[in-house]
């Protein structure tokens, strides 16, 4: 996907909402345990209730890898299932030598046909660059993630610049606005307000808003641009809104909610631009 | 496996040599391909070649995952094949925070029964942790990674120590000498000598002696200690020796010559220690 359809498409729908689908067997709704592949028809039914309101969906690749070669075969479906008129990320922090990097996109892009994957840049440029060779698709860099120990190496600081700024500024040699995104956890406002600084229009996905404790309001203040330049992503607190028979309905309330606020913060983007 | 069960393996097989299982369908003699799972019978040749020479093998999941589901299969059949006393390694780069990182450790610990996985250090402690909480399966953690961009991040330099000794230094707080080893190039054998003061008994994996360059003289005298410390990895010297009929051969005669050399160094040690 191009990043004016992404723009047109968040317009639109007034949402930037990503839904991740972190698809856990021991969290869904007991009676899909009968079905033949339960995390694909629990996917399947998450994406028809929550369609209306997200632009993007996430599915996290350990939650597949966990059941082998049959976890393999619910992320295809799922991933085939989706519109195409819909951003995917595959969200599978990847990042090796350089001809492996090439088998990876190779995976993701071409075997399964995701716009989007995940990388970890602490290999560097041949880690990551195989990723940016394919039309159309995009490499989001671990840049400053949601996690307790994020700040282990991401915020050491050399030359006056935190680790992850510098993953910000050598990463802009490699790839542009049109192909490349950072991931920035919503628990960490202040790191958000510095990478928008240093990568004014580049797309942002950021997760931790929800579950994680980030807040919605405080991302967009400090990261939003005038074209948007955001994915928010929720995982558990949309997909497990209910873990009974209306588990469906459930999700699409909570994301309908969420795509009710983000709707706010476009329209004041408009109003101040 | 423990930590003295490897041991043992090295003096008893001298050799410290693992081979990568980079299966790339496209570079496997043509007469397997009308095979029904060719991926898996190159595996098979190539072990039962090796065998005797080796104490470690290392999928590389990237060439894998390219086939999706049917990759998986293969992998899964190929780690069934291995014997239970040779040592296994899943190349998988995996890093993510705790939730996740825990669905991958039990993807490749117990869905697949790997004994070590490597994982990437950018996202910290949360995202490293949950993989050492396995009995008996270890950690093996990028630190000075084999290929050109790996200086791009991990050479930065702060309070006097580059970025990949912070990652030494640090996640030894996480782990210890029996579950946790570490990734260094072995087209580094200055960051090799570096990273011995810093983890004196630590095992090492060492990839990049072959194709990518790096010396076995070189890689011993940097960073060899008392019990071995090593295990150096070659793939595509060894598993691509010929691509005719005789492939299975020439891998054999190619690793026995690589653990020859080991050999030798592994009596130098014993002689100066």
């Amino acid at each position: 996907m191009t990043r004016s359809q992404l723009i047109k498409n968040i317009q639109k729908k007034q949402s930037f909402l990503c839904v991740g689908l972190d698809t856990d067997i021991n969290k869904i709704p007991k009676h899909l345990l009968e079905e033949e592949d339960p995390i694909f028809e629990f996917n399947k039914a998450i994406i028809d209730a929550t369609l209306p309101y997200v632009v993007a969906y996430k599915p996290n690749l350990a939650f597949y890898e966990a059941h082998g070669a049959k976890g393999w075969v619910s992320l295809q479906k799922t991933i085939d299932y989706i519109p195409n008129d819909i951003f995917t990320i595959a969200d599978a922090k990847r990042g090796d030598i350089g001809n492996t990097s090439t088998m990876y996109a190779r995976a993701f892009f071409e075997q399964m046909s995701f716009d989007a994957i995940t990388v970890a840049p602490y290999m560097g440029s041949d880690s990551v660059m195989p990723f940016l060779e394919f039309d159309e698709k995009w490499v989001i860099l671990l840049a400053a993630t949601s996690n307790e120990g994020s700040k282990d190496f991401q915020d050491l600081t050399f030359d006056d610049q935190k680790l992850f700024e510098h993953v910000i500024t050598k990463s802009q040699e490699w790839g542009n606005t049109d192909n490349l995104m950072y991931v920035v956890g919503a628990t960490r406002p202040e790191s958000l307000k510095e990478i928008r600084k240093l990568a004014p229009d580049h797309f942002l996905l950021i997760p931790g808003v929800g579950a994680q404790g980030g807040s919605l309001v405080e991302v967009c203040n400090a990261g939003m641009n005038n074209e948007c330049g955001l994915l928010v992503n929720s995982s558990r607190k949309i997909i497990y809104s209910s873990n009974e028979e209306d588990f469906a309905d459930a999700a699409g309330e909570a994301a309908k909610s969420l795509q009710q606020e983000m709707a706010e913060q476009l329209q004041n983007m408009t109003a101040t631009s």
